[in-house]
């Protein structure tokens, strides 16, 4: 049942978003109260329009408001190399590095045996799909209209590019986590005998930080993948 | 100039609240666009809703969708006792005591001779009309269209009240800081020739907490006002 109160209402809403509590819900609640309108209003704005805009680059699962993302429609960026991120705050992690200038593939969560999440669950096919043209996986928000009726009006053609760039490396930049290994194994099992060359980003000591406070499982694996110098 | 991207617009709008920086901005986007689309719905809903149907009080200046809130109209509360708070958030955390049975006048906001904020700037006035009903201060928030119009349609009438309780005590309930002091000054400088018995919250270390780790001040006001065993 609907608290028939705007304050509640407005409070219980604000409290169903991740790390906010009932007092932050509240005095969330009470700042909106106090400020012009406009505050509000932008806000809600921006809430019903990312959800009416925003789906999935059909080639790379990125979060867009268009058919392709600006990633994949950039003609700077190279199209055969692919890293493989979990979602998208890691793949704008990895943007504000500036460092790669390849095309991503968002898997929108990492398999997890723990908590069932299967390899169905996050999308792996559609990665294959651009490696393996054969098959016909698009990436898709669930609850989102069949996409591709309105394909033809986007500037960058999806299946040209299929054709166009042979993917020659695939970097897999999942999280160092129990479930990030978990699936970069899967996909190193899938993948590698499609014959393309499978790389991992590296694990080991942050820069900046001090061995002595290093974590025995960091330390170990910075030991075991040390490198020639 | 607004931002197209509508990823980037709601992440501007989360992060004009408070205490939401971009980080966390960033995460609550990305948690409505992974929620479906009634989390964001009821979100936008309730915060366009709470603009538009809260206003204050007509006779203690509360937060409401009513012409009189809920406290002022309830015929168990003691309207001839006004507890005295800083704003509607204090007000609840009194209310949440179950202690004190008589009404409240928010003042939305203390006076604060440092940032410039004078007794004009919060609602004072309409705090002495309810000592002295020939002024004719009511509230209001600010850009709120006249409500004196749809008075009329509130069940409980203000004007009637104002006659029939002669106010007895006024307590005043702003906090123990440098401002609330200086509010509770100025009030009783206002209120105490009107003869009204005039009470102020009692300040001292709070309960359950050690002596060892209180704070000076609170100590030495704490000996101060110390009672009569």
């Amino acid at each position: 049942m609907k608290p028939t109160d705007p304050i509640t209402r407005l409070v219980n809403a604000f409290a169903r978003l991740p790390g906010v509590g009932e007092r932050t819900a509240s005095r969330l609640a009470f700042f909106i109260l106090s400020q012009p309108a406009e505050i509000a209003g932008e806000l809600a704005e921006a809430l019903v329009e990312i959800k009416q805009k925003v789906g999935m680059c059909q080639r790379c699962c990125n979060l867009t408001d268009a058919t392709f993302c600006s990633i994949c429609t950039s003609p700077r960026r190279r199209r055969d190399i692919i890293c493989v991120v979990e979602n998208t705050p890691d793949l704008r992690a990895i943007e504000n590095t500036g460092e790669f200038r390849g095309t991503y593939h968002v898997l929108h969560g990492l398999i997890s045996p723990l908590e069932g999440v299967g390899p169905d669950d996050v999308h792996i096919m559609e990665l294959l799909q651009r490696l393996e043209p054969g098959q016909n996986a698009r990436c898709v928000l669930p609850g989102d209209a069949d996409p591709s009726a309105d394909a033809q009006s986007a500037g960058y053609d999806g299946a040209d590019a299929d054709q166009e760039d042979r993917v020659t490396e695939i970097i897999i930049a999942t999280s160092p986590s129990i479930d990030g290994e978990a699936t970069s194994l899967y996909l190193s099992r899938l993948i590698r005998p499609l014959g393309v060359r499978l790389t991992r980003i590296a694990s080991g000591v942050p820069i900046g930080s001090e061995l002595e406070y290093t974590d025995k499982s960091t330390l170990s694996r910075a030991l075991s993948e040390r490198r020639l110098l």
